[in-house]
């Protein structure tokens, strides 16, 4: 299997038992233990199995910046689950102690009125940079990057520099990379600590700073920033506003996030899916199906030109041939449906490692997208028949009901073999989209002509 | 257009013109200042365009130290053409002066010849350390990593180890993760940096660092060791031997290479490509035929599948609609061999931006690679038709021309398309392969159809 995923399985195993077994004893001092010792990383991943109450009880044994910590790392839709589950006093302590990058997530992800119960909770300061930050454009610059980053005045020497910068450490997202600004927080320098501890101490900082810095603009398209940090292989890229002042840093770890979801919005435009802006499993049904149907339709109304085509060329007698003109659109429906699902499946395998019950959620939702594709697209052919091409009502149900049947059994047979192959350890990506509409192009004509033969 | 990738035209416009007049006028001044006030990446990115002789009249004007570090950052197939341009002890100093991680991979992609060549002309420990590095497997976490980590004993205090990691810096990758070894160079513990600067000066190493290091083994998959930089955000990650001994780091910039670079297998696979190693202007037409055409072989026996299936419906008197039934395998050659293209064509615009001359090269090559599978399916199927389906060497024929044809056809369609799309401004990807599969659907009813007329 290719493409990054977490490998949360392995941790979920060997961690939780303990975990569970400490929260039903009730042991305050083994839940500190375990959020104190472990990588915060590894907590968040063990916490995905827990009920939100317990989560709370766990996260409570430890101070409020640790619980920021584990909290920061724990996926966007569960974390939503977990606000409505805790007091809003503690939920405004635990926004406040989170870095800004991660807070501004969150808040991106909640609804408004959970917004407005939180915000007034909240300091002043905090605030007005909290609606600054979730004022930028969407996908842009502004809305990746973190306000914490390390910056000094350039009239002061080299070991002043490090002083200043040791008290700076605790808030700032990096202190790799230095921006030597001035009072109106123009940018005038970087300076990277390694450039830091090998100058003479007593040099001055605005002589041995850079002065080319490379920057991104605060409504940059966000790929556009991760391109640069990905070309110069940067640590972190200063975003300055329209009069060139540092608002804010973007850091390498974030291009890799960037990255990973520009892959799947391709993957999904190349297979005629409009992209999705959440996971697959916290998209909700109607609008999955929206953003394949439409496409469908479009790819139904070229069948429909083939159909056209194929007519064309029969000779008058051979109307009795008209099944055959509307082959083309019976296979590709089930062909592409079968293709999209494969796609989606795959995109969340790669992603993610599914557990047993995601599968069973997957198929299940690629069923009832099914049918609700197969009677919208079989729908569309039925009135397309009568009226395009002259069938009557129960010739045009035959196309119709056909379309219905193989749209339905795509959906189920492209999700389920990317699972049944990567179930056997093979690379699940090995279902192609084409073989996958190959098989459905066999089964496709069993069922077309064998509804056909059954009504007509 | 989603996905990274450089921007390297914008500074070839601006950048080239002046280069060119210096060499001209053979400014060496100029040419020197060229390659040291430009960022090395950039000064890469300009001279893509150059002759391999001007490539190197222009290096030759500044310090080997900064020849390599320009030299590093170009592409690998223009690396391989710069260096049979060049004499040996040129190029071995070069190689000598080049970063760990950044030579192997020249040194990968260099033939046997060429690296006996170069090998005996460099210093003994430089040549044994290349063999061992050369010997990691393909795709390992040892095949990725560079050896120039920086590492301290644990029994100093903090302000001897910030002294001697001054001294390491010049040959380090990174100083921002520092790891702590024992004589025999095992792994006992990190310190990044950021911690080195904030703990008291008389501490001891062993008391401040931390013990539970997240290590990668040199046997690992690539990905496995991406997954964990990107699982936790990491800077560097350190790679052990069996033994438990350090024996290089894999740093946050390589991550997004094997990301890239899985998400283009990914794509390839999807759309019934074996994934290409390197990129598709540089991978000889014959391997790309082989490795698009072995998918369409199975597709195609599918497809004959369908056929079957559909003769065995049509009733005995029907046998004259015998055309119909190759009218899957037909209309699924050309939409998967126009699907394929557009894939290649898409993932090398999205990885790079091309040229006006790639862009023409990557037409022709398709058309050169549509012809030789549309050539290789039509016989497949010319002979299939004889002996599965007991058709007459002229009705084979037909179909098997309308195959070769409508693979041709699906070639051009699938690579010239998306370019069309992108040269407006949209994004490629708008050209799905469900749409250039439907678009290709309606051309090959009519050619199928018309050669049809024509020769029976």
């Amino acid at each position: 299997m290719s493409s990054i995923r977490s490998s949360a399985g392995t941790y979920n195993c060997l961690l939780q038992p303990d975990l569970k077994l400490m929260l039903a004893e009730g042991d305050e001092v083994g839940l500190q233990q375990f959020c104190e010792v472990l990588n915060p990383i590894i907590v968040a991943e063990v916490v995905e199995g827990l009920e939100p109450a317990d989560t709370w009880r766990l996260l409570s044994s430890t101070s409020i910046d640790r619980q920021a910590e584990i909290f920061e790392s724990i996926e966007p839709t569960q974390q939503i689950e977990l606000i409505s589950a805790v007091d809003r006093k503690h939920l405004s302590q635990l926004v406040e102690a989170m870095s800004a990058d991660d807070r501004i997530d969150l808040l991106e992800h909640m609804d408004e009125e959970q917004l407005e119960a939180l915000l007034p909770l909240m300091a002043q300061a905090e605030r007005d940079e909290i609606r600054r930050m979730l004022s930028y454009p969407d996908n842009s610059a502004g809305s990746i990057m973190t306000t914490e980053y390390a910056s000094l005045p350039e009239n002061i020497s080299i070991s002043d520099a490090l002083g200043r910068l040791r008290k700076q450490a605790p808030d700032s997202e990096t202190i790799y990379y230095v921006f030597v600004v001035d009072e109106g927080r123009h940018l005038h320098g970087v300076i990277t600590l390694r450039e830091l501890i090998l100058a003479r101490p007593n040099a001055l900082l605005a002589d041995v700073m850079r002065r080319d810095v490379i920057a991104a603009n605060v409504v940059d398209d966000r790929e556009e920033a991760a391109r640069m940090i990905a070309r110069f292989d940067l640590i972190a890229l200063p975003v300055l506003d329209e009069e060139q002042r540092l608002v804010g840093i973007i850091t390498h770890d974030d291009v890799l996030d960037v990255v990973q979801e520009e892959a799947a919005e391709d993957a999904y435009r190349q297979s005629a899916i409009q992209p999705l802006e959440h996971g697959y499993l916290s998209t909700p049904l109607l609008t999955i199906a929206w953003k394949r149907g439409i496409w469908l339709l479009v790819l139904s109304v070229m069948a429909l030109g083939t159909a056209t085509v194929m007519r064309l060329f029969g000779k008058a007698e051979q109307d009795e041939n008209w099944l055959d003109w509307f082959l083309p659109l019976v296979l590709a429906s089930g062909g592409n449906t079968g293709s999209q699902s494969a796609t989606l499946v795959i995109r969340a395998m790669s992603m993610n490692l599914l557990s047993k019950q995601d599968r069973v959620r997957m198929a299940v939702r690629e069923l009832a997208t099914g049918m609700i594709l197969g009677t919208f697209l079989g729908l569309f052919a039925w009135a397309a028949l009568q009226i395009m091409f002259g069938r009557d009502w129960m010739q045009a149900g035959v196309v119709s009901l056909t379309i219905a049947l193989v749209v339905t059994m795509g959906t189920v047979t492209g999700s389920l073999l990317p699972m049944f192959f990567e179930s056997l350890g093979m690379d699940p990506a090995i279902m192609s989209n084409p073989l996958i509409a190959s098989l459905s192009d066999i089964v496709g004509v069993v069922i077309y002509f064998s509804v056909a033969i059954l009504l007509l």
